[in-house]
């Protein structure tokens, strides 16, 4: 499994990803789910990814092909982000289509993968997509402006509760830092590093800030270890159930 | 879906689940999913139920059955819960196998339920299993003694960081409560009442406590507005990523 998550703020975009890979409990291995294209001072796009990791690899090295080998490439011609996801979600379903019916069986492999893909082409504003194995793809809610894929589920409360267009980066960032922690506390198929970048609005840059913990990085362990006595802390602070309701 | 959470403690067993069912967004109802017996003061159980609706309630009134027309039920019989287990196991899979392959179709029905099962017969302690729709089942990890079936992730770090065998029952069920109102807030297929219960152990009594929460619960309002205050105050207070790190 994997955990990434993407932000749509006001002041721009941040990602956040695990590094943890696995098929089956024995083959645990560690790639980074979060890839950075940026071009021509003129369009940056990060493409964080889920799921069939051969699927995932094989889109990713097809997406860099066509950048060296077509000039006519999406990621360079187009001044839609929307035109990418959707070039992206045809490269995921042709892997897909390729493996899940190449052998004869009984039991059809999974060779789907997710992508989130983020990014800012220069005249418009950034924008951010999950784009589905099915090559289908969606933008963030308007009320909760983020997107997550693989191992979503533990560490969305804390984004619920969080995350408005209007907050900061920072606060964003620390944010997708404590759901991927709870989500690693929770699951043993997601782990560090961890990758955390924000891109500010019309920067055209890679990055603004860009961070790589490791597990024993200080501040995620410091993180990890004052969330747990505050949430500890904010239970024993709740009344007891009362048999006079 | 549904939520149901059981907690094997010293001081006995707590239960707490949702009442939401769902088949598809247009067939929403209620139905409680905490089942109650208590024989001859003698045997106390609890039956929590996710899945398959038809399945749960076809497996419940085939119990009632037995236990009205034969007096060797094995509810009665029994000197030990894992029969009873694997008693209810049968019950499972002989439903799943009626419906599953009862009409001949490409995509096969999910005529699958899971049961949590806790109890004591008397001279022995209490206990608690989940009870697979493939009928086999296991006990809570000494660790972590809880199990929960249906709609789990959301609510599980609460339980991962509060739930011990010594832990006393208030706080396992305000831990269950908590756990429940989270999967609420992020999941539309877990909904009130919530119904909490306290089993003491030896007491062989139906419960020492139990509680039935309307969505305008006093208690459950105020503790679902102060949680989400304290983790609100806790996240504020943890530090931003810096750059020095």
């Amino acid at each position: 499994m994997t955990y990434c998550v993407a932000i749509a703020l006001d002041e721009g975009l941040v990602f956040c990803s695990d590094s943890r890979t696995n098929a089956g409990p024995d083959r645990v291995s560690k790639y980074s789910k979060m890839h950075r294209f940026f071009y021509n001072e003129d369009r940056v796009f990060v493409i964080l990814s889920a799921g069939n990791l051969a699927t995932s690899q094989a889109v990713l090295s097809e997406v860099q092909r066509d950048l060296e080998q077509d000039r006519e490439s999406k990621m360079l011609a187009t001044s839609y982000v929307s035109d990418i996801a959707e070039y992206l979600g045809g490269l995921l379903l042709k892997q897909r289509k390729k493996y899940e019916f190449s052998v004869e069986q009984t039991t059809m492999i999974d060779a789907g993968a997710t992508l989130i893909l983020g990014g800012q082409i220069r005249g418009r504003k950034p924008e951010l997509y999950m784009i589905y194995p099915e090559g289908n793809f969606i933008i963030p809610p308007e009320t909760h402006p983020y997107l997550q894929i693989g191992e979503t589920k533990y560490g969305k409360p804390i984004l619920d509760r969080i995350i408005r267009k209007e907050t900061s980066h920072d606060i964003a960032m620390k944010c997708a830092l404590v759901s991927i922690d709870s989500t690693m506390r929770s699951s043993g198929t997601v782990g560090p590093p961890i990758e955390c970048l924000f891109y500010r609005t019309d920067s055209l840059q890679p990055y603004e800030r860009y961070f790589i913990f490791e597990e024993s990085n200080s501040y995620l362990v410091k993180i990890r270890s004052l969330w747990d006595e505050s949430i500890r802390e904010a239970f024993s602070k709740l009344p007891n159930p009362a048999n006079d309701f």
